[in-house]
């Protein structure tokens, strides 16, 4: 039975290292998963991810990342998920319309009204089945986040990392008012515990997901 | 008096050729002109032109080209057109918002209120205050886009003058609808007189504008 699965949290609270974990021990049992991310995940969003984090594009306004988001997610439903779901694989996403409301909507405070009628346009519909919500503290999540960014060979930061600590704030609260709006399809992971710990409960939330639908 | 004008038609109209040379007149008489396109017209939204007429990206699906037209037209209003109005300027535009109807509503048959949302969303309400209509049949226009082609150096063909006559077709009687509904706003130039009488048309109809609107 095909799954859509998404993870979601701010930056630096281990949900890429997770989604990577999750995805290898669920192969290990023999389902068929599918591994993608947002923005990205085909050439097209690709093309338009490295817009949106090219730190070099300041002058962004809000409506425009808006719509490049929106953009690309359309692209990557449409050639990547939906396909991937047709064919009955668990799809693992990071990130999706909740980074969204979450992002653009609670932190940067555009018109939710906007941000849900782009993503539906966008995602012709499609709700994940499960969402996966990594949550930790802001000063936590930043400071892995920032010495990422310092091991790694680029010169450039991202440009959401250059935010500041309040905004990251506002997307963590928005990730969190987002699940209490959905308990039955979010599951809130403690993202500060230690990384296996962190990879055991998530498997266990999935594989529960999967007993329960699966019959 | 800040005034912004906005030229459309289908490929090879001759509009890109006749918002030059408008452009020189205007300015010969001590017109204070920026020109500017769409999509395009600033860095951020140059970087989406690119993904959009890439004949490499096929894969495109409807939904991800209407909101990458809207997510560049956010970015060029915001950062090009907007203060070049504050600056008093006459801003002469090579496809706005009527272009989104002509493409994406009428030709790919996209919702035409999706349409005018994410039209709103990207201008912010701002409309032109005169369209200038270069009309001609499909076949002029795409036998010239051709010839353009294939002197040009360029290997690959746009992607939107792959299209089928069909399409364009549909494209000019979409932008004849809209200038029927909108008689006040647009005028329609027949864009297959000579170049010369072309460009005196549309000098003649900014003229008697600006008459009209400087009293």
């Amino acid at each position: 039975m095909s799954s859509f699965i998404t993870f979601e949290g701010i930056e630096g609270c281990g949900k890429t290292t997770q989604i990577q974990r999750v995805a290898e021990l669920l192969r290990s049992e023999n389902h068929t998963v599918q591994l993608t991310r947002e923005p990205g995940g085909c050439p097209i969003a690709d093309q338009i991810r490295t817009i949106l984090l090219d730190a070099d594009n300041r002058a962004m306004v809000p409506e425009t990342e808006l719509l490049l988001y929106a953009a690309a997610r359309a692209q990557h439903v449409a050639e990547i998920i939906r396909p991937a779901l047709a064919a009955n694989r668990i799809v693992l996403c990071d990130r999706f319309t909740d980074a969204t409301y979450a992002y653009q909507g609670f932190a940067r405070g555009l018109d939710k009204n906007m941000v849900s009628h782009l993503n539906s346009l966008a995602t012709g519909g499609l709700i994940p089945d499960l969402t996966i919500l990594v949550d930790c503290p802001v000063s936590i999540g930043l400071g892995r986040a920032k010495a990422r960014i310092a091991s790694s060979s680029g010169p450039r930061e991202e440009r959401f990392e250059q935010e500041a600590l309040q905004f990251h704030d506002q997307v963590r609260a928005g990730y969190l008012q987002l699940a209490a709006k959905n308990p039955n399809r979010f599951r809130i992971i403690d993202g500060t515990a230690p990384i296996e710990r962190v990879t055991a409960a998530i498997h266990q939330q999935i594989t529960t997901y999967l007993t329960s639908h699966t019959g």
